[in-house]
């Protein structure tokens, strides 16, 4: 791995003394933020996130806050996932597509109230487009980025630790709720959500300067659960099945194409920019798809580039993100494959940088 | 400095083979895609720039490209630059505002045709603002991100490297021009223009084929010249006053915050998003703005923070760049600085995460 040069321009995060001092090893960049890849190693990280506790800095998903009695329309504007039957303090996976059904970027939208969301991104700056279909339809609407930073929580014993430092009612927040919670004398959004397969919670940090209190206060009320600082884990994720814009899917890609068409309601989702362009799609069904991608024999590199995937001479996808799972005794990989060959058990090869290694295609995940 | 985890997220570049063949030691995060830093040392990087001919790899100016009717006028309404005299085959710089005046990003824009336009774009997803706004707008107005990657070759040897690879026309090109040359039987623009002090070209690589031919040929070409590969240098940057979205300004910043007033037309400039939020600052100045801030006392480390400006116990600016400079043998800066102490000569302390050091406010960077 080479280095990574510091700038302003990779931001810092209110955490960031935090994970310093925990020894972070490496970073990748998110919305020009810095992301924490790698603690004690991938492997560490990855059998103690599924046994213990581990907080995660999430700085990087920042939110683009809609504000005013047109919020609500703009954001349906913005996912052709139908949210009328959604109330405040729910939490909603929504795909975002421009005009050509292309994904922009899949965050979670948290209903804060009829009047103000919050956008929970992943990698693109999401807050350009919202604000240039704000502008140009004349909302009544603000648009901006607040100073609000998650933080997660994940692994089985994350109820415990969440108990300790927000009470026992946190242990009632539903998957994909959130609810109101107090840290000194704050009041911060806290979800059961994260992007990992173990169970947790992301707190929405209300103000950068309660970032390394509440940090520390995590940490401090877990040593005996064997608490340490995590980070999004590329082992358990690819297991998982959790996609990552940006590496599983880009602007080329529609929903339908990343498995999300049941986050899709093209025929109610009325005033989605992108509805039109998917209606067909949506009822023909994509002509690729991704796939879970099991990748036999050595151990693979770090995906950092798409690798072919062949049918004799002939590409019919690619893998876009692998890795080597301790716990399933293979690698494992995320891939796009056309519709020719994405059966379930279709056996194929795969290019990387190394060689060449025969794959199969999987009907679902790991896990 | 930490590591970087490699993911397809972290783009490669049509150029990458030839950046890694070259030793690349550090990367930063640009765009989505990698962007080198450091070959040799930053130092001896900084020594060659000035001396002889160095290949920039800045694929991650990605190009957002405007083509149709209404690429023209949708130009217009993203800078508060009056365009109307722009000719095809010249380059202005733009700085580009949101609704408030705020800074999005600062290009460098081509005007290939009436009809058609790039937009040579900073650290920022420009394109979903751009595309946001064409369709608010229903603009008669394609916008993408073409397959074109610029390479860039600058240092005062450059007009030599580039004659012996596209023939002694480049020669001619004016500064901030660009014209058509062929290269192995394909067309490209080439500009002359670059993110160095030094002189030299931007090479708009049409295909990504193209990246590696061109790259060895050069490389081939300039052998005797001392060809190196190399990249934006961090210290040569800040003494000739180059600034870095992302780093020295943001979207919290105006126009004439940055000094780049003498950009901005807002009286003529008819239809320009921003053109309101702009009219007083452009006639009634800034309160803080842009200044070279001379740093005494032992070198700095790199400033991956904002870094306060003190007069006393008043912060009245920051500091957002700074570099050791061997040749002015002193700590060369970018801060910004407040109206009541921005005068040259005014004297301040900053607060560097290693201790307080004496600045002064310069009237001009060093170059």
């Amino acid at each position: 791995m080479a280095l990574i040069s510091p700038s302003r321009r990779l931001r810092r995060t209110p955490f960031s003394e935090g994970v310093e001092a925990a020894g972070v090893k490496a970073y990748t960049v998110y919305n020009h933020m810095l992301l924490p890849t790698v603690f004690r190693s991938v492997e560490e990280d990855y059998h103690h996130l599924k046994s213990a506790v581990q907080v995660w800095d999430v700085a990087v998903e920042r939110q683009v806050e809609l504000r005013g009695p047109d919020a609500g329309r703009l954001m349906q504007m913005l996912t052709p996932r139908d949210l009328r039957g959604m109330m405040p303090g729910q939490c909603y996976y929504v795909p975002i597509v421009d005009e050509t059904g292309g994904m922009l970027n899949d965050p979670v939208a948290l209903k804060l109230a009829e009047d103000r969301w919050w956008i929970s991104i992943a990698d693109s700056d999401l807050l350009f487009w919202v604000k240039g279909i704000a502008y140009g339809y004349r909302l009544d609407v603000l648009v901006d980025e607040p100073d609000i930073s998650p933080l997660a929580v994940q692994g089985p014993k994350s109820d415990e630790l969440m108990a300790r430092v927000f009470g026992d009612a946190v242990r009632d927040v539903k998957f994909f709720r959130f609810g109101w919670f107090d840290f000194k004398g704050r009041s911060m959004a806290v979800a059961r959500s994260g992007y990992s397969k173990q169970g947790g919670f992301e707190i929405y940090v209300d103000g950068a300067d309660m970032g390394m209190p509440l940090w520390n206060a995590l940490m401090e009320a877990g040593k005996d659960l064997d608490v340490h600082a995590g980070c999004p884990n590329g082992i358990e994720r690819i297991e998982g099945g959790l996609l990552s814009y940006g590496n599983d899917m880009t602007d080329e890609n529609t929903p339908h194409e990343c498995g999300l068409g049941r986050f899709c309601n093209t025929s109610t989702a009325i005033g989605c920019v992108g509805r039109d362009a998917l209606l067909r799609v949506s009822q023909e069904g994509p002509v690729r798809q991704v796939r879970a991608i099991e990748i036999h024999g050595d151990a693979v590199p770090g995906c950092d580039r798409l690798w072919p995937l062949m049918a004799g001479d002939r590409q019919v996808g690619h893998v876009s993100s692998a890795a080597y799972s301790p716990d399933f005794v293979t690698n494992v990989g995320v891939g796009m494959v056309r519709m020719t060959h994405w059966d379930e058990g279709t056996e194929l090869d795969v290019v990387t940088p190394t060689g060449v290694q025969p794959v199969t295609v999987k009907e679902t995940f790991w896990i």
